[in-house]
């Protein structure tokens, strides 16, 4: 049997044109808000370090740098390491000589000896090439991820560090509210709670979700209920 | 301030060359393998789901079946559905016209009611273009999944369903140790355990640095001791 050749194949990353700064809850966060606004315009710090637990906004706050940047005519690259497995580490080669790479998750690929090398090159020729600023993000301390080598984990010790504070429940649910609001929708708290409670916790979803039932109680002139909700999305 | 236009990023996905069935080593998993054989030239069951723990191979068998279709000269697509918060549900849409669809990981998008849409929706369009195929990997069995839309798990349940046996870690010793005697070079069990401890426990990351020490034996005329690779890796 001859060898598989390998595939190359695209996936086309769409940034969510909504994930920007201005529809960012900060809940505690504007001076890494501020930084990384500074970052997108190729100003300020050049290694960024954010970390947070699971739906605290990383994913969201990179969009939004990266689509801040990119409307300023600078280069961008947008890389969730959450999908190492199904690419090479040498997409990680040439990037320093963009204005700003962003990359997401950068702690799955902890204890992948050959990935954990390559970022490790990566930090080097971003701190060389001093036109070049780097945004990661990862969901804990460098020195608490699970990396290998020390001196990965001391890399990613340079350059300024953040810690997202990810936002209760009752916030998330005044965010809902609020958004409701200002569409003229009323989210009584026990639909709100009902919302927090089903679905996934991030707040894109709850505002996706929230979008739709706006469309739904227009279209069928009826307020918001559990009852309604559920109906509206098939539970 | 004017809206943020969206961003197009396209990610080159770069299938792993060696991920093909020959290097998969099937622990049990022989009918599975048949039955992704068969979906890759065309023919057999139209929907296959396949499920297991972490680092069970399931990448590793979707890249594989992918690989296998292409050579083939099937239209082939495959998505890793851990990386959808920076991707469109749009992107499922018309996925229907080609031959063979892989979506990887499709319970990260549990509690995402659009994304779960999106999913039912493309089941139903591959359930009526009897051309198409589709194989969908899951950490856990469609009915103990976290979906939240009762019809998208009803059609979770179509097609044939495989649990993948991941190999214990005494079996993974013996297929490291396994590769390096096809290749002249012997790899001590105290070594094989070490990296087991240390690494990533999945075979790619495994055999990734199995080569890398094969080279670095060979260059430096040593045996393989754990002092040895620690020096090589940097740890």
């Amino acid at each position: 049997m001859t060898p598989s050749s390998p595939i190359q194949l695209s996936l086309p990353v769409h940034l969510p044109d909504d994930e920007t700064f201005n529809s960012y809850h900060p809940a505690g966060n504007q001076q890494l808000i501020e930084s990384l606004r500074l970052a997108a315009a190729g100003q300020g710090e050049r290694i960024t370090y954010l970390w947070g637990a699971g739906k605290s906004g990383r994913t969201h706050l990179l969009h939004a740098t990266c689509a801040l940047a990119s409307d300023a005519g600078l280069k961008t690259f947008y890389l969730p390491l959450g999908i190492h497995a199904s690419m090479s580490p040498a997409i990680l080669e040439g990037l320093e000589q963009l204005d700003l790479i962003c990359l997401d998750d950068i702690d799955q690929i902890s204890r992948h000896p050959v990935w954990e090398e390559a970022l490790f090159d990566l930090y080097n020729r971003v701190h060389e090439n001093r036109n070049s600023r780097i945004v990661v993000s990862a969901s804990a301390p460098a020195k608490q991820t699970d990396f290998l080598l020390p001196d990965l984990v001391s890399r990613l010790s340079w350059g300024i560090h953040y810690q997202l504070h990810p936002l209760s429940d009752s916030a998330k649910l005044a965010a809902l509210q609020n958004r409701a609001k200002v569409r003229g929708l009323e989210l009584p708290e026990d639909v709100g709670r009902f919302l927090l409670t089903r679905l996934a916790r991030d707040l894109r979803t709850l505002f996706e979700v929230l979008d739709r039932l706006d469309k739904a109680s227009m279209v069928a002139q009826r307020k918001l209920t559990i009852p309604f909700v559920k109906k509206i999305l098939h539970l």
